[in-house]
């Protein structure tokens, strides 16, 4: 039997991509799973479905819910939660940035270092400097910002968003065990659980 | 100290709402917690949010997951899952007669037994029949349905709908303890632990 394997497909404007994506290095151990880290572009996706911004800004009960929601489950977790300003922040530079790290040792730990800066210290990732300043943080290489930007890294996310669509994704975080999808932080149990049972 | 409260906001159409309607009693006993059953109508809610049936109808992709997602969950809670024809079912017949039946020691019987009509056996819980059939099988009185088309009756279900929009609430099922709102079957356990550690 091969370890289980999961995907985890995160966006880094996606407030409940946060919680997933500080408890999961922890609870994928925990359950022996090994975890494939996959950024992608919600933004496409939403605009499909006629959203021009986040649902939470467009419901805005809903929104309200989230973020007392998002706090409630954060403050379990040890996590401070502050709102960026403007929400939802352009993640698509932090997101060609993480293609690039996830390839390296330092990948999950930049990963949970721009979540840290948006949603813990409310900075703005869209903002190259902030970026960068996560990379230097975890000990990426200089140039790691200017190599994100080549034309091969920006198509790589473009088709990793288009097979996010064609897999059945439509917000984050998801978890896919195969072509088993599971959606939403509150499915990450679930989702490890599916791992395990199903590892061929 | 009394006794810790709970307010379960359920709508006989959603789906989710199936699951916590089942497993409540169970879990709800076993965390000390007293419950009040709410039923209340989404319909025009989810008008005011522009749309005209269920979400999981309007976004496709989320439609074919919520299915699954929802048959994966009902499976380890030993429930079958049918999907009524058509959907969503219209639940304010079935609601303005759980009213009274939640009155009486048949009312979570109630519910439950239309809860396993519509999503277990995929019967039209908007026929009266079916709603009738289920109010006789639990033991409720002859008449329990014209007594539910009272204006009397009609107007408290459309009261306690108002109450759900200015508390808040947009989805079900819904849990309130005093202010604090939870949304979704996946926060029951959460809410439940609220109303304990917020016990007065």
């Amino acid at each position: 039997m091969t370890k289980p394997k999961l995907e985890f497909w995160f966006e880094f404007a996606s407030t409940y991509s946060y919680l997933s994506a500080m408890r999961l290095p922890a609870a994928a151990s925990n359950a022996g799973v090994e975890v494939h880290w996959r950024p992608f572009l919600l933004g496409p996706i939403f605009a499909v479905q006629g959203w021009d911004t986040s649902p939470f800004n467009i419901y805005a009960a809903k929104g309200r819910y989230m973020w007392r929601d998002l706090a409630r489950r954060a403050d379990r977790l040890g996590l401070t939660v502050e709102k960026p300003d403007p929400f939802p922040q352009n993640g698509i530079l932090a997101a060609r940035v993480a293609q690039i790290a996830l390839e390296r040792p330092e990948g999950i730990d930049f990963c949970q270092t721009i979540y840290r800066a948006q949603f813990s210290k409310g900075l703005n990732i869209s903002d190259p400097s902030v970026v960068a300043a996560c990379a230097d943080a975890v000990g990426l290489p200089d140039g790691v910002i200017e190599a994100a930007q080549s034309d091969t890294n920006k198509l790589a996310l473009r088709q990793t968003t288009d097979e996010a669509t064609r897999r059945g994704l439509f917000g984050a975080p998801s978890f896919l065990v195969g072509d088993e999808l599971f959606w939403g932080d509150d499915r990450l149990e679930d989702a490890l659980d599916w791992a395990v049972r199903h590892a061929q």
